[in-house]
């Protein structure tokens, strides 16, 4: 294999599968990318079982061929060459010998034979998504992904199409993030559950932009297609959770607030909340204003925002990262929560439509 | 005690006196900041018995006094207040009460009679050094302090004034720093070794501005007087090492070289070095090219750069980290380095003038 590259491609290249590779595995050649040069471009590819992602980009072949590089030492190695051409070339025993103006790298690399394939997904059901949409989806729904396993189908994110709607879903147990899209082409309802570590991976890769992105769901793994970069994840097995029936459809109290005065609040409450046990804040709302309190070891502190108020007053107790997690994400400049009793979830939601649904469990410390 | 300050100018205090204040200490009180309402306006002071703060703000004094409150917690509240005023009130048990708009923080504050006094400092000899100057010439060595306690006082910074020169000197055992500045007014000879750390403080304080600072240098400590801000210093006792004695005074080769080029290149290097046991590379001085070499069980490196040579070939070995060390803070496009043999100190120095000299032991590896 002998192959001539321009150096800053072959770096995105290297970037972009290397979400991928693996950093600690007791398989060392998972640590590598495989590089192939096939007739007419090269092809990068890393996996750690999980997740697989293939980058395709031009290159001069002057010899096919195959050979796995470690992806840490490459892609340092690289990204310290000028901006120049670089030769790449295989000599005996997978030694790889890289050339850039007067630099001259040698590296060690591994038999590509070793290196696992990638599951073909090419006969699945393929869905077109805007790229930014999707960005934004993942963005406001994977931080309530279950991180503890002992529900392994909760540590990912249901993707659900029905009719021109694309749901993405993320519930750990205490909240639920649920974010809507929509489609333009009617799609047959469909629906995957894809591993968060992978889906947060792909939302590094897939940019803003206004084009579309080729999602294909086969039977155990859904590929992502950016034309030049494909992304395949494992799916997880197993029924997700019924969503829709733990989502309140009534609510007896909702409050409109404005995101920034209400985030800033429960960021300074978090402070004191942090140093207590349950990382608790409570909130005492009332006609006109809602008043936030944290007490801990640390000391006290006393909030008080303007809100608008339907309904009666109501006094209810949160996890304080629970509230903040979602008024990070939240775009919109005001927004609704809708609660029942103070031992029911509160739903946060937009003041029109219904883009993103946020369900969180209160703490109950009220008698 | 009860005060009124702005936020932006009250954060700005103590993220200035927080550089001294403690993380981890087995007295509790110096993980603290002592404010103190004068007459007049308010002083806050940190110290971890070796660095001393001191910062004097602008305030309301509306009832004098002191109070010592949590570092660490205040700094991230006043962070979080909204720019506008603070009002700050001591409450019974060092309670203290901070309101800003319509927030109220709580925190339990401690006894200011506890907090250790900074040392006076103020019949030592004055030397006034600009502080752009300054900032430089401790950015320039500081990288070469020694962190092995073995010898505490190569742990220090050797600040020497002798007439219109002033020296800053590092030195660890394999390699000096050494800083040359210019000053106005002839001075008297002193000399004083700052520890590394407490210097890397200060350098944080100072800014590029192009005026004066104060130092003041009393038995045991060091004082830097920027106006509102002062920091005081512990200094290490013993003799400094007679360092001008181990600078040879003659070279037999001399190359000069484009520091970009040069850095570039052991940058390179390094990344193969590193994964080696004495993270070594090889320069092989030739007529007018240098050609830096490493081997390790993670491949070779071959690099070749353009150079001017004075002298003699020659074949020698430094750790990697070193040489990259110097040629991140030199600013100087090109500069010279000065060879005997290769079991001898390499010196660093610019084309024309003195203002650094960067000594260098190499690593023997050649028979």
């Amino acid at each position: 294999m002998k192959i001539k590259c321009n150096q800053n491609n072959f770096l995105n290249s290297i970037l972009t599968v290397q979400k991928a590779s693996s950093v600690n595995t007791t398989l060392p050649i998972l640590q590598g990318i495989l590089i192939e040069a096939k007739n007419d471009h090269l092809v990068l590819t890393a996996t750690n079982l999980e997740l697989g992602i293939e980058s395709h980009m031009n290159a001069e072949i002057l010899d096919t061929g195959r050979v796995v590089l470690p992806s840490r030492l490459l892609s340092e190695i690289v990204r310290k060459l000028p901006d120049a051409e670089i030769e790449l070339e295989v000599k005996d025993n997978y030694i790889v010998k890289l050339s850039c103006l007067n630099s001259v790298v040698t590296i060690q690399g591994l038999d590509p034979e070793e290196y696992p394939a990638l599951p073909q997904v090419s006969d699945g059901q393929k869905l077109e998504l805007n790229q930014k949409m999707l960005s934004e989806m993942i963005r406001q729904t994977i931080f309530a992904v279950a991180i503890d396993e002992s529900r392994p189908i909760l540590t990912g994110a249901l993707l659900e199409v029905s009719g021109n709607t694309v749901n993405m879903v993320c519930l750990d147990g205490y909240r639920l993030a649920l974010r809507r899209g929509r489609i333009e082409k009617a799609q047959k309802d469909r629906s995957v559950v894809i591993p968060g570590k992978s889906l947060a991976e792909i939302a590094k890769i897939i940019n803003d932009d206004n084009i579309d992105i080729t999602i294909m769901v086969a039977e155990n793994h859904v590929l992502f297609d950016l034309g030049d970069t494909r992304v395949i994840s494992r799916v997880l097995e197993g029924e997700y959770l019924n969503y829709q029936q733990i989502i309140p459809s009534e609510y007896k109290l909702r409050v409109k607030v404005d995101r920034d005065i209400l985030a800033a609040s429960i960021e300074r409450a978090s402070l004191i909340a942090r140093e207590g046990k349950n990382n608790l804040i409570k909130l005492n709302i009332k006609e006109g204003k809602m008043i936030i309190t944290s007490n801990s070891e640390a000391g006290q502190i006393y909030e008080e925002i303007p809100i608008l108020l339907e309904g009666s007053e109501l006094e209810i107790a949160f996890n304080a990262r629970y509230l903040s997690d979602v008024l990070k994400v939240v775009d919109d400049q005001e927004l609704c929560l809708d609660f029942n009793t103070n031992v029911t979830p509160c739903i946060a939601r937009p003041i029109s439509g219904d883009q993103f649904t946020y369900l969180l469990l209160p703490v109950r410390t009220f008698s």
